[in-house]
């Protein structure tokens, strides 16, 4: 027999994943998580129905929300990362030469899973340099400030994550940032919605001086085409050399992974 | 009921479309062809169990294997398109100010479906610039020359359309173009496939001076990360502006999708 896990990308499409096994299944007080053993992947983390993470592809969404905003930033010392529980982004940080990284993911049950069965994910626990905060993104941004960059490694637009793409939220982050300070966040499909990175970077632009879209390709997420924002008061523009090893992110993709096709800057148009 | 079409990525990968309706299948000659119709993309051509396009996402794929080439060209007058028989490829062409565009594809039956249920991208086979060659590709090049610019349209490296990625049929295509000739081919996803890419790079890197590889966004195609290649004697550098509407393409993703990931880089750097 053949056990398939297929995500919905919309109510007509859907990608499946051939599985090997079902390796842990958590009923939260958030959300329903499922990590699956695939054939093709590795282990994959299904968060209500919504792929999160597989093994063999995560190092191109955490790169990409990682290195350019730190990249971006002059000097990097305080790092706060909201959401990104499974780790992925911490460990991309934690090659930046930062001194503390505050991780504030809501659900505990998504830290232990990764902790658990996660670990080329979740290394980054094991860094002193590392603080996680089982706590509301929300509200932990009211409470903490003098970040010099800001990562929001949440689920989509749409659904439990929507809160983080507000403007009440952005307006808390800025307050959050040190001068200088820069946010990236990522922003789902534009092939699907387009819309939604639209609304966030009209929403953004009210606040910060600068807003910049940027794409990779991530082969497990809808349509393959993601998007995330920069945000800053300070121009967008590479101020610092890559200094050790990545698999996807590299300095002329910085740059490159700007360039918008024109079905997307026409739909920005409109807000 | 719900009916859904799947196409195998991988053995363990893949993406499925929720069907209304199967709306032609034939087997001719050569392989066997669905249209079918989708809720999400519109109609989709299918031959031999591989998504070939869908109403929805072609113009990704047309608008890239043809521009970039295009435009690197000084003043493209005559060009060839083989394989291509859905007519989407001629389509952007004739958008050139060009003289005669020659498609040489072996199956008719793609044509005639084409021209029977697509008509939005078989539109151009009512253009009397266009020249429609009912034959092999390999044959015909043999034959046939003065092409300022080649597009080679066909499946994939693996398969039947194998002999259109051996040096053999290269320096046949090189015999036929003009000074300043350029070519454009398609090369499957360097996602799963980052080897075959990168050999068709290497192999013609023998025949021409300057090749490229170059990357889309195809949400269709597995894993969504598409590659394709130019080769020429003449640097690979935009010539002319673009001069007309387009939906994905412009002049700076002329550039950045010709910035590789570093996994691709690294892999290439085999051969």
């Amino acid at each position: 027999m053949e056990f398939w896990y297929s995500e919905m990308h919309t109510q007509n499409i859907k990608l499946g994943f051939r599985i090997k096994e079902e390796i842990e299944h958590v009923r939260s007080k958030y959300q329903d998580i499922h990590l699956l053993g695939t054939y093709e992947y590795g282990k994959l983390l299904v968060i209500d129905g919504t792929v999160q993470m597989t093994e063999r592809d995560e190092y191109i969404y955490h790169e990409m929300i990682v290195h350019p905003p730190l990249l971006t930033h002059k000097a990097p010392k305080k790092v706060l990362i909201i959401g990104g529980g499974d780790g992925g982004a911490a460990r991309e940080v934690l090659k930046h030469k930062v001194d503390e990284v505050h991780l504030v993911e809501i659900d505990e049950e998504v830290v232990k899973i990764a902790r658990k069965y996660l670990p080329s994910v979740a290394s980054s626990y094991e860094n002193p340099k590392l603080h996680l905060h089982i706590e509301n993104g929300i509200e932990f941004i009211k409470k903490n400030k003098n970040f010099d960059v800001i990562i929001i490694d949440s689920t989509d637009p749409v659904g439990p994550a929507e809160g983080l793409f507000t403007e009440e939220f952005y307006k808390d982050m800025k307050r959050a940032l040190t001068e200088g300070g820069i946010i990236s966040q990522q922003c789902g499909t534009p092939f699907y919605h387009p819309e939604e990175v639209c609304k966030v970077r009209s929403i953004l632009s009210n606040i910060f001086e600068y807003v910049g879209i940027y794409l990779a390709y991530i082969p497990t997420y809808p349509s393959g085409m993601w998007s995330f924002v920069m945000a800053s008061d300070e121009e967008i523009k590479l101020r610092r050399h890559l200094d050790f090893k990545t698999n996807y992110f590299n300095e002329e993709i910085y740059y490159s992974s700007m360039v918008l096709p024109n079905f997307i800057k026409e739909e920005c148009e409109k807000y």
